[in-house]
């Protein structure tokens, strides 16, 4: 069936394979009258392309996106907007010896199965390459976000066992891991070195947080906002976990450890003592900043010998050479703050409509 | 916006809240020629219904339910399955002291704002009476499965800091917090004795199965299988956190630890070695059994002097009186399975069409 | 796979068959904060109920219907409004002796090869009293429209070869067929019990008008207004055509004479000087008054003897006995009209989020 | 929102302006392991590509598509199947004199009023330009209906008074109109230099047959067969009115002469003796072959000088330049085609889950 479109009224469809002639998006629901040029997608493009450092794969593509439709003079039309990126550097001949192997960790048998064969360079859509058109639509969700105010802003939570101990956004851009912390960026580097050394690989946690945000969005009982961005975090290829506020942590308060306290603020406003929800409440944002939390697993490409079967059914070892990440995390923050804003974007447009005063005052003459 | 729908091809659609007359849910996509009866369904409501043991709320509800279309001498005739459960023992009068508060961790505050205004009575449409239209929706997908030999079974993998040490299907059935652990149990019953002297309420963790799942199960890349239980899972009132197969304890492995090998069985058919992946590679059963888990936070109806605001602005100290659980992780078990019987069902339908081959099969005379 | 929902914003699932317990619909999706009764409800259920003249089913139901949720204190709350009809004058017994026939222009036979087997009792879902939920769906909408100014009004244009020569809304509840026009109503009337006494039966052509529509209502490319609203008028079970404005005629005209010409008004707006599109331009409402028509097939079960099969291949001659309408029209126009208001009410909610400053205006403070 | 999708299974999204960098679709859906080509989509651009003769626009585009994603090896992979063509002959310059005016006829107006704003270059997206992704994705919807035997063809029925007397598929492909009748070409070619010598233009009817369609194909209650060509063809640009069978006529039939009886044909299948309901009961294909009617209105944009009113409200009368067809009925036969395919494929799609035997079929080993 069709599952590559986000969202119900911000909608987003991606498409394109890892070794095809491109990649993109297709973004409708987009209002009219929103600035829009090839600069603000390239910005988000270039933050999860590859090549970056040392800790991402060597495959070097520059990744330039062209805006074919939806965008006149400048602003948002209201109708499609058709985003495309070229392949360039494609090393199919890379996998042509391991071409008919189900590589471990990764879902070249699940689509064998599922489809009767597969197209088996460099993943084909289950490769990271993929998450191109997210980024796209999450870059075109970034402008309806900042006519709102609503910043999105997602960063490395931890790298293995190393975990970030302070928040400093100036220090995310200070490091290749986006950590909001040097000292731990440096922990986390040797950690990386490590797993590289030993022709392995290490995964880590990404969290994300949204300020600004007004309360009441979010759809009951099925379109939370938190189960509407747990199904984008897992939608991820290498994620395998979401909690949000004290998440899995909650499990192990008690109620009255983990209920926040309402209180009136100096300017008259509702407001929480503290955040242990993590900015929702019933599925609906509270006000308060939103909080989460995304565990991404080590990159399944790994060059030590592993044992695998074939197309055919036959036994055999593997070892996987090509471009890849040791460790995706850093490039996957782009990803996931992508998925957020598109998520974010698309609740927001829906919960316009929840009341009948909301509608005179657009009609309203 | 519209958000009481769940699923695409088996569409699931709630209604009702806590003291209204009735709540239930339309079936909708459900293949016709499947025996279901009103015991089919009562048998899942009867595992969520209050009043089953000390630690769950004292209301009185029967919840029996009705079927009232979609059904034809016992069978499914493929039009939308119609049910509903009368609400009975309402005591409306319980929360008229606090109608005007927003209760800590409830949804009483972010409704009033997106709605403008609010049903106050026992939460509305947030309240944990809202699940039995969920719980009816997975009762209907239980007999599809049936049909296929896929079984999913829901039970409390920890409360608070008490963990199940042992999986015995038996023994869950043989305490009150659905345990597959007596000892686990016995001490989680101590555990949450003590909470509730202290006024309090405790959280804890569910796990589910799904065994006997064919491959390739699950619409990449949005709709995958994992994606869609995230979300399935978030939209449950209280859970807080979702994690699949070594979920955020993936974060931490090496690539090395955290792939599964592929062999070939006896029979001939593609094993993994291990089942790290908890059942899905790509977003697509993998034909492992499915492992996942959700964190249920602690009911935020406490007896404690709590904090808050009233709908007017003013601030306000509550004590919450009225029948409430001190924890809802054993009734919440059965919306767990149910849950993630609606997203399987729904995505082992879209799944039909994925090969031209498959189509033929059905047309071809 | 699913069909029983209409709608993406303002989401109309109906239920329920013929000879079942009950049928309803849940409206999901509907703006909190607007004044909604059983009265309201009932008000257009009557219009269509039965029994209510010579040329109509000699079945009796009172088709009382109950609001079980999603109102509270008089106001819709934004949460699911689910409404049900008990069916009381089931005469099942009616149908015994063909119930292994498939009757000649009814859907007998293709539910049957559909689904495998069928429900025979008077049609089943494809009964005529589907429709009660439909009107549930459209009394919820005029609600909506009701608070923007928007009235929609359908009426019988033509019963058989009569068609009616003026229109005068007073007219329309004077007469049986619901016809603008008296004296047509009057010749008409001797058509149909021309037919009646040939044991036969007539059809018609239902009009629809839409007066207060605001300008750019519709949603290119596919979900224009117009392509709704012939998908609206096509999911009624005996409707066989639609045109809007000029319709078929405008395949007869030259562009000078189909084209409207725009004018500004005294108050300065922009008006059309002909209205030859019907309200509709590029998919979007013009600011003219909307005029669509429908073609109503005349009612397939007729006393005569007519040849067909039974389910298990034999031939067969049959007579249609039961209580049938020897013409639908006249019951049909509130369908029409509540289609209509369903898919208008729809696209003025997905309408809101067209320009960026819309949504602005819902969220600046 | 978000209008610019059709289907729910088979899901085409199309995207792209007149005079944008390109236009093209997105097919999500489609079963994997259908051969597919450029060439397979070629063919059907071509037939409706301008240039082709003296009745249609001389902008000159040589339309040549490009598949960017989802075919492997020549074979569609299951995955998103991106599809782009690049506008060449723009003349941007044509449109600037009127570029401020609402032109008559034309989605001008209800564009500017919807979106605040517009894209005044040959109508941007409500130019016929936009089509391209229909053809595109109608000639995908091709490759299905092939493998199973499903044949789909239009043809143009009327040009204004002329109407095609007999049906020879032959003579379609004889004369620039496509109708089967080489008599009724050559008194259409007359009639529209008529028009062309009098700077108007002229409209007309097309007719298309659905050949090969298995019982049962559509969703009950709003997704029926004959509901979504209507919302299909209705989304044709210039469309105005939809039939099917019998049509507006069944409106002035008795049930006896409409009503189609059913006989054991010699191969022991159920027939139809007669097809006045133009292959659909109860919204379902009925095994007859289907056949409907779509009203295409005369081009709008004429070169006679028409009254219409500016962005900025002053009035203006204006004589349209540029490269136009004095009729659009012979290049959107194709597009009648490809929507009717879309639309089919996808009801055959959603159909195939409807008994539970289906499916087991698909998932028994």
């Amino acid at each position: 069936m069709s599952g590559s479109t986000f969202g119900r009224q911000f909608r987003v469809t991606t498409w394109g394979e890892s070794h095809g002639k491109a990649l993109g998006a297709v973004i409708d629901g987009c209002p009219a009258g929103i600035p829009l040029t090839e600069e603000d997608i390239q910005k988000y493009l270039n933050r999860r392309r590859p090549g970056q450092s040392k800790v991402t794969t060597a495959r070097n593509e520059s990744d330039q996106c062209e805006i074919l439709s939806g965008v006149f003079e400048g602003k948002t039309t209201g109708t499609p907007i058709s985003v495309m990126v070229r392949n360039s550097d494609q090393h199919s001949k890379d996998y042509n010896d391991i071409s008919r192997a189900f590589r471990p960790g990764h879902a070249d048998y699940t689509f064998f199965e599922k489809y009767g064969f597969r197209d088996y360079r460099g993943g084909g859509r289950s490769s990271g390459r993929e998450t191109i058109g997210r980024v796209i639509g999450g870059a075109v969700a970034a402008k309806i976000l900042s006519e709102l105010g609503i910043v999105v802003s997602a960063y490395t939570k931890s790298i293995g066992e190393v975990e970030a101990e302070k928040y400093s956004i100036e220090e995310c851009a200070e490091n290749m891991f986006f950590m909001p912390d040097n000292e731990a960026a440096k922990a986390a580097e040797k950690y990386v070195h490590e797993a590289i050394s030993a022709k392995d690989s290490v995964g880590g946690v990404i969290e994300c947080i949204i300020d600004g945000m007004p309360v009441g969005v979010g759809e009951p009982v099925f379109d939370k906002l938190d189960a509407l961005l747990a199904k984008a975090m897992l939608s991820i290829g290498a994620v395998k976990g979401f909690e949000i506020g004290e998440g899995f942590h909650a499990a192990k308060l008690r109620g009255s450890e983990n209920n926040d306290m309402f209180r009136i603020s100096d300017d008259r406003s509702v407001i929480k003592t503290t955040n242990h929800s993590g900015g929702v409440l019933g599925g609906m944002s509270d006000g308060s900043q939103i909080v989460f939390r995304a565990a991404v697993k080590p990159t399944p490409s790994i060059s030590q010998i592993q044992q695998t079967v074939l197309e055919d059914g036959n036994e055999v070892d593997i070892t996987i050479h090509g471009r890849h990440d040791p460790i995706i995390v850093p490039r996957a923050v782009v990803v996931v703050e992508s998925m957020a804003m598109i998520t974010v974007a698309d609740l927001l447009l829906q919960n316009v409509t929840s009341q009948m005063g909301h509608i005179k005052k657009i009609y309203d003459k």
